[in-house]
């Protein structure tokens, strides 16, 4: 198996209430030969919030008018430190400042999240299928830190058409035994990987991944399958 | 920019001692016209932890046999319930039984981590560049879980001719902003790419990422430039 990956080129900027898939199939029948069945489209989510309208206006002179946001879209704070928020999103998403932030977005306004971004995703999908006549899947991403390691990485926060975690368990192993605890977020894996071809400056704010596992491809959902239950999760 | 993964076929079974570089470099040219420079290597830890002699027999017929070792190999218990342990490693890694497991090691025995996986990493790089005679970087890679989300995802532990982080800080963004804090992880990233299509089970031990940007590759280090310092980790 090999995997292609390419940003989209020539999007432009995406104002609320544009059609984003629509968009995002032009530019890549334009400049890349177009989306093809099985293609895995990573858009970013600052712009599937744009199109869906979710900006918020905020002082501009101020760089922390946006912290009351992030209380209000918090259901839980997990650590706080001087400016530094990491919360448990109303979506269940654990991030800084409730994965609000005010790069790439016009001044005096900040970007909140999708308020359902597998919804996001699949419509995004929906709206390909339709217009485009190409089945792909759809991945929402963003780009979150984690404890104990530095950088941070492009994560999914919304997917559709592919399994948000595939599941190795009942294959076996080179030495024939079965693999036991073998689940690999793969949504997560091909998001971090589209970020490499989209960087954080660049404006491209779409990516295709080419050659994906079709047995990977199935109805997924970020939110049923990804977040962990916090009555297990051991950091919360 | 686009990108290009695939997995290098062909390699067979890893020993203690094996010329691990060599074999690569040899699987890579028969089956795929060879590496070339730029490419990035990634390299699963379970192989180079072989071909290190990184081994310890264990009893087989004893699935928790390897837990005495989890706890030689950790510094500090970060959680633990039933089982499962959530340990520092001697390494500064913070993961899921000092990152030892026994799938696709012979029977008897677990794999540890390499005692120093950035070192593991120039070691390959410095081989290939001898006898093959071509400039790579080289990320080694493993499995972890993380708080929060379900599933594994794959993440470097020790790179080589490669920024463990690209800073993006003093770039500016879409809208003429100075991007204040944007240091991605690349080879986490790249090492969760490689993990596309090298899979759970499928004996691929090594994949290329063709393509990355020339600028990240320098002298870069998993454990300098990717573990967080405790001091400031809101989650030890």
């Amino acid at each position: 198996m090999s995997l292609e990956i390419f940003g989209i080129t020539g999007v432009g900027e995406i104002e609320p209430g544009d059609d984003l898939a629509a968009i995002l199939a032009a530019a890549a029948a334009e400049h890349h030969g177009g989306l093809r069945d099985g293609d895995v489209l990573v858009v970013t989510q600052k712009v599937v919030s744009k199109a869906e309208g979710m900006l918020v206006p905020v002082d501009p002179d101020d760089p922390l008018s946006h912290k009351p946001l992030v209380e209000r879209e918090s259901v839980r704070i997990v650590r706080r430190r001087g400016d530094l928020i990491i919360s448990e999103t109303k979506h269940g998403f654990v991030c800084a400042n409730a994965g609000i932030d005010l790069s790439n977005v016009r001044r005096g306004y900040a970007a909140l999240l999708p308020e359902d971004s597998d919804r996001s995703a699949r419509r995004i999908r929906d709206a390909i299928a339709a217009r485009a006549g190409v089945t792909v899947a759809v991945i929402v991403s963003d780009t979150f830190g984690r404890p104990w390691r530095r950088g941070l990485t492009d994560v999914a926060i919304g997917c559709a058409g592919i399994g948000a975690i595939v599941d190795f368990r009942g294959t076996t192993d080179t030495e024939g035994r079965e693999l036991h605890v073998t689940e690999v977020a793969v949504v997560d894996e091909l998001a971090g990987a589209a970020d490499l071809v989209l960087g954080k400056a660049t404006g491209m704010p779409a990516a295709v991944v080419r050659g994906v596992d079709p047995g990977w491809f199935r109805r997924g959902e970020v939110h049923a399958e990804l977040i962990r239950d916090p009555a297990e999760d051991l950091f919360r």
